[in-house]
C-alpha cells in the first residue's frame, strides 16, 4: 500500500490512551483516509505499565519519558493523553519538533498556557486539533447541518448539564484528577469544558458568564496517584481537595442567545449524562449521551396538530459519519467518537490543515473555563474576550 | 336553561359507576349539548351501599332494584355499569321500556346474548351506545383522523397489548371477576375487549384468529363478591379459577392486515400497560396509555435524516375533545375518556342516532372475543362471521 | 347534609377561573371533607361574560366588582384568580372583611406588596393559602415525603425549567400577560414562580441569586386586553414589551444545594415543559409535567448492577391524593392538582389553620422573584432575606 | 507472544463479513484470550470484491471458492457468513475436515439440513457455535443472570418482535434476501430467528405454535444478486416474492409461559426494533436494540410505593462483558455484540468446548422455524419435538 504514513507517538495510555489507541487501530476498517496512521510509540512512565500497554493495545514501541517520542524521527504526530498539567510543555516541545498534534482537553491549565500552546502550533505550522469528542457523534453533527441551514432559525436557548455521581462517596480518594495541581480544576474542566465545546459549536461564542462552583467534601483520603474512575484510598491520611466538584453558570452568547450550563460529579444516578437543548425560532434539538445515536428534533413546518419532538436514529447513509459503519439501527458506541475524530485528523494531516476543533477552539474554550472560576471566586458577571 | 332533560338511571356503583358518575357530573362543565345529562336515580342490591353512593356521587335518588328504573317514567337513559351477567337482561327490559341505553363493556357474556340485545335496541328505535372509552381518548382519536385521512397508507400491521399485575398473588381471592357465571371470561372480556374495539375502531373488521388462553393460578381462597381491585380473601375455603388469567392471539384484517393482541393479569410491573402500534405503507402510529396524552407518530413524507417517531401531546385546540380541556401541554387523565362518552351520547341522544361505538360494535367485538375462545378451546384458526 | 359549608367568592373567570371553579365543584365527589364549598358567586368586570361564566362554571351569583364580594356576608372564601396588580388590593380588602383568602401566584406585583398581604391576613386571623398547584401532584408530593424521610440523604443539586413557546410568533399581540404594570413581570412571574416555590418546597430556602432576564421581542401589536393563551392582535399599532420573555438564574440554598433555574416563552416545541431533578447524596428524583403522574427515583441502595433510575406511576393508593381517584395505573391529569388543593384548604379552614403554602410561601417567593430581577438589573449577585 | 494462535477462513464479506471480520480484529484490544485469533483467508466468488473485501478489512490472503479454505492446512477455524443456502454444504465439509466453526443465522435451509449440521459437527468434535449476537448483549445477559437467579420467579410471559422497514417500496428489487432458495425464508429465519433464540436463552424452550406469514407485496423487479439492505432494481422485469415480508406467532413453552412473537419489515419507522418483555411472579424485564444497554427491570421485592420499571445502563464493570470496555454510562453498539461473541469462542476452542449457542441451538431454533411455517401453511397449532 502506497499510502503516506503518519506516524503516531502517543503519551499516556489510561482511559484517554484506550480510547485514542483503538481509534487508531480501528480507523482503517472503517474509513479510507489519505494518509495511514501508524501505531509507532506510546510513551509513559512506568515502563511495565507502559510496555503492557503497548502490547495490548498493539504500539510498536515504547518510551519512559515523553521527551524521547519529541525527538524520534520516526514520529510524525504526538498525541497529548496525559494529565492536564503536561499538555504544554508537551505540546510546545512536540511544535519546536514539527510534530502534528492532537491534545486531549481542556487544553491546559488556563488561559494562558493554552494561548502559548496556540502560539506555538501557529509559528511552527503544524496540525494541530483537540479532542473534543463529542462534535463527532453522528446526532450532534447532524443537528449542526440543521442549525447551519437555518432550519432552528435565530437560536435563543441552549441548556446543558453533564452529570456523573462517581466521587460522591467520601472515602473515595484524592486521586490525581481531584488536585488542582496537576488538573487545574475538577468536574469544570474535565466535563464542563465538553458542554462549552458544544455550545461554541452549534450555538455561537459565549460572551459573558455568571458562575458558581462547589467543593461538596473538602477532604479526602490520600490515594493512589495513577487512580481514574475507580480508584482506591491508600491510606489513613487525608488531604485537601482544591478542586471543583460541581459547578454551574448562566451566560450570553454573541447572538443574543441565553445559556445555562452544569457539570458535577455528585449528581446521583447520572454516571454519565451528558444532555443539551437549543431551542430557536423555527426549531428545536435535544441531545442525550445515554443515547447518543438519537437527536430529538423539534420542527415548527410540521403541520399543525402533528407536531412534535421526534426520535432520529442517526445511524442512516444520511447521517455524518454513519454510513462508515453500520445498516440503520444498528447503534454505534462511545468509542466510535474518537474513531470519528482520527478520521478527521488524519485528513486535516493528508490536506495540511488543521480540522475543528483545534488549539484556537482549545483556547477559547479556556477562556471560558477561566472567565466562569474568575466569576465564581469574585462573584460577578465576567466577559470573555472576543477575537 | 330551556334545554331538553336526559334523565339518567344508572345501574351499579363500584368502578365504573364512579366513572360515569363523574362523566355526567363534569359534561357541562366542559360542553355545551343540545340535552342536559340529570342525575336522576342510581340502583344497587345493597341499600346503606346505593344511599351512601347517590349522596357522595351526586344521585337524586336510589333504588335497590334496577327493574325500578326501567319502570320508572322520570328516567330517559339507562347507564348499565353492573357485572356483566346482568348486561343482557337489563338491557332488553329497558330498550322495551323505551330507554335509551349505555352499556359497559364487554356487552354480553356472550355472542348470542349480544346479538338479542342489539335486536331489542334495534326494535326499540332507541339510541344505544357501548362503554369502550380508549376511543375517546384524544390522542386515539386523532389516530383515527390520520388514519382516515389516508396519512399513513394502507395498514399492514397492528400489535397490541393489555397488561395488569393485580391478581398476580396466589392469596388474592376468588371475586366476582374471576367467576365465568359473573362475567363470561376474566382478561379476555375485562381487557382484551378493548383492544379488539381498538383494533376495530383503527384498522378494520377482523376476520380470523387463532388464540389461546390460560389460568396460571387454578384454585385461589374465596372472597369477598363485591371486590374488585382490592378484595380481601375472606377465610381458608377455596374456589376454582373458571376464568382466563391471560389470552393472547394473532388474527387477520378484511384488508390483509396482521394483528397480534395479547392481555394479560399477570405482567409484574404492569399496572394498567394498554399500548399498541399501528403500520401502514406511509406512516405509523404508537400510543400507552400510561402516557395517554401523547401519539407517536411516523411519516413518510418527513425529509430524508429527519424521519423518526415525534411525540405528539395531543392537547392543543386542534386534537379532538381537547379543546374543551385546558392549554395545550396541561394533560388531561383517564376519567375524561367518559366525559368524552358522555359527551357523545348526549349528542346522539339530542339527534336521536346512535353514536359508535354502539351495540352493532359490542355485538361485532363478542363475536371475535367468543372466536378466540372457541378458537383456544379448539386449537384451531376460527373464522368470524362479517355482515 | 350538616356539614358546615364554606361560600366562596371567586374573582376572575378565564383559565385559573375555570380551574378553581373545576375544582370546588368537583371536589365533594372525590374527597370527604369536613366542609362543604359553595360556589356563592362570581365576580368580573365584563357583566355579560361574567353572567356567562357563572352559569357555564356552575356559581349561584355573579358581580361585576369583586368589592361587592368581600362586602357580601354570604361569602366565606375569597378566590383572586384576578390579575396579577389587582391581588393585593383584593386581598387586603377581603382580609379586613374576616374573609379567608386563596390567591394565584405570584402573590403580588413585588415583594412590599406581597408583605403587606401577609401582614393583613396574619393581622385578620384569616386562612390564607398560595394557589402554587404543582405541590399538590402526587408523584411530587410522594418526592418530598421520600426527601423527609431522608431517603435521598443530604441534597447537593436542584435543577429546574419550565419551557413554553405560545409567544414566539412575532405577531402575537401584546395581551395582559406581557405588560409590567399588570403582571409586575413576565415569564419570571407566570412560570419561573412555580419552579421557585418547588425549590423552596423540596429542597431548601434559597439564600442568593445571580440571575439575567432577557426580552427576545421587544415590540408587539397591540392586542385585546382580555387575551391569555390564543389572543388575536388588534390592529396594526405596536407597543413595548416591558416584561420579560426569558429568565434563568443559579442559586445556593441555606442547605449548601446548588441551584439551577430557567424559564422561558421561547422554548420552541416545549408547549408546558415544566421539569427538575433532585440529587442527593443517596438519591435522586426527577420529575416532568408532560407526564405528570410518574416520579422517577433513583436510590443508592438498590443492590449493585441493579441500580437505576425507576419510574413510579404514583397513582396507587399509597401515593398522596391518589387513592381518591383511580385504581393505579389510571392516570390524572393537571386539574386534578386544584382538587387537591381545594381538598386543602377546605380542610385548613375546617381547622382554622393555613396549609402550606400560604401567603408567607408567597412573600418569600416574592423574595426570591425580586432578588433575582434586581439581579439581573444590577448584574449581581443578590442575597434573600432570611427570616 | 507464545499464545496458541486461532488461524481463520471466513467465507462471505458482506454485512456479517465485516461485522466478524471487526469483531476478531478487535477482540485483542478489549479481551485477553488464552488463544489468539488471526485473519488468515477469506473467501468470496468474485475475486476483485475478495481481494478489496481482505485489504480493506485486514484478512492476509484471500480464496475464490470456499472449499480451498476448507482444504487448507493453515486454517483452524471456518467462519460461514455467506447465505443460508450454503451453510450446511460448508459447515459439513469443514467439520470433516477437522475444523471448528462458526455459523451465521439461520443455521441452515430447514431443520433437516440443521440436523445434518449438528450430526457433522458432533462427529467431527470440533468446536461449533452459532452466531445468535444479541445474547451477547450485556443487558440481555444480566437479564439471563437475574432469571437464572430467581429474580423474576416463575415466567409467565414473554412477548417480543423484530421490526424493520427496508423493503417496503415496491420498487425494492428482488434481492436474494427475497428468494426462498437462497434464502429458505424472508423475515422469518433473517429477523424472527433471533427472537427464537431470545426466547430459548432466556424464557425456556417452545413447545408448540400457532402461527401466520404473509407476503404483502407479491412481485418486484428484479435486482442486483449481490445486494443487501441497499440495493437497486436492474431493470423492468419482475420476480415472485417466494418469502415472507411478515410472521407472527403465538407459542407455549415447556414451563407454561406463553409467547408472542411477531417480525416484519413492513413496520414503517422502525428501522431495526427488537425488543422484548418478559414477566414473571416477582419481576419483570424489557429491552429495545435502538437503546441496546438499557436493561428494564422491575422487581417486586421494591418498597410499596416506589415501585416500578428501572432503567439501568448496563455498561458498569459488574455486567457481563461492560468491564472490557468504557467507565460506566460510556455506551457500546452493535458491533460489541460480535466482539463478545468472538471472545466466548475463542475460549471455547481454547477449552475444547463449543459455547452456547451452538449447532443443537441452531437446530432447535430451526425446528421452531420450520413448526412456525408449516403451522402457517397448515392453519393448525404444531408441536416441537423435544429432546
Amino acid at each position: 500500500m502506497a499510502k503516506r504514513q503518519v506516524r503516531i507517538g502517543m503519551v499516556g495510555y489510561k482511559f484517554m490512551g484506550k480510547a485514542h489507541s483503538h481509534a487508531y487501530r480501528d480507523l482503517p476498517f472503517y474509513f479510507d483516509n489519505d494518509v495511514q496512521p501508524v501505531m509507532q510509540a506510546i510513551a509513559g512512565r512506568d515502563e511495565a505499565g507502559v510496555k503492557a500497554a503497548a502490547d495490548k493495545m498493539g504500539w510498536a514501541s515504547y518510551e519512559t519519558d515523553w521527551r524521547r517520542l519529541v525527538e524520534r524521527d520516526d514520529i510524525d504526530l504526538i498525541d497529548i493523553g496525559s494529565p492536564n498539567n503536561t499538555h504544554a510543555e508537551i505540546a510546545i516541545a512536540a511544535a519546536q519538533a514539527g510534530k502534528h498534534i492532537i491534545c486531549e482537553k481542556p487544553l491546559a491549565l488556563n488561559a494562558d498556557e493554552a494561548r502559548r500552546m496556540l502560539e506555538a502550533v501557529d509559528k511552527a505550522g503544524v496540525v494541530h486539533m483537540i479532542c473534543h469528542n463529542y462534535r463527532f457523534v453522528p446526532a450532534i453533527r447532524y443537528a449542526k447541518q440543521l442549525i447551519d441551514s437555518g432550519q432552528l432559525g435565530k437560536i435563543y436557548h441552549m441548556r446543558a448539564h453533564y452529570l456523573q455521581d462517581w466521587i460522591m462517596d467520601p472515602d473515595f480518594p484524592l486521586v490525581w484528577r481531584l488536585r488542582k495541581d496537576i488538573c487545574g480544576s475538577g468536574t469544570h474542566g474535565d466535563l464542563m469544558a465538553h458542554s462549552i465545546d458544544l455550545a461554541r459549536y452549534l450555538t455561537g461564542e459565549i460572551t459573558e458568564v455568571s458562575g458558581m462552583m462547589n467543593t461538596f467534601i473538602k477532604q479526602r483520603p490520600l490515594g493512589e496517584m495513577s487512580g481514574g474512575l475507580s480508584a482506591k484510598a491508600s491510606g489513613e491520611q487525608v488531604g485537601e481537595v482544591d478542586v471543583d466538584d460541581a459547578v454551574a453558570f448562566i451566560c450570553r452568547f454573541d447572538n443574543e442567545a441565553m445559556g445555562v450550563f452544569e457539570a458535577t460529579r455528585f449528581g446521583k444516578g447520572n454516571r454519565n449524562t451528558n444532555q443539551f437543548e437549543i431551542n430557536g425560532s423555527k426549531g428545536s434539538v435535544r441531545w442525550s449521551m445515554e443515547h447518543m445515536n438519537d437527536l430529538q428534533l423539534y420542527l415548527d413546518t410540521d403541520k399543525e396538530g402533528s407536531q412534535g419532538f421526534r426520535t432520529i436514529s442517526c445511524t442512516e447513509t444520511i447521517h455524518p459519519y454513519a454510513g462508515a459503519y453500520w445498516p440503520a439501527g444498528h447503534i454505534i458506541g462511545y468509542e466510535h467518537t474518537f474513531i470519528n475524530i482520527a478520521h478527521e485528523l488524519m485528513q486535516g494531516i493528508a490536506e495540511n490543515r488543521s480540522p475543528s476543533p483545534n488549539f484556537e477552539d482549545g483556547y477559547r474554550n479556556q477562556l471560558v473555563l477561566e472567565a466562569v472560576e474568575t466569576s465564581s471566586k469574585e462573584k460577578q458577571w465576567v466577559q470573555i474576550p472576543q477575537f
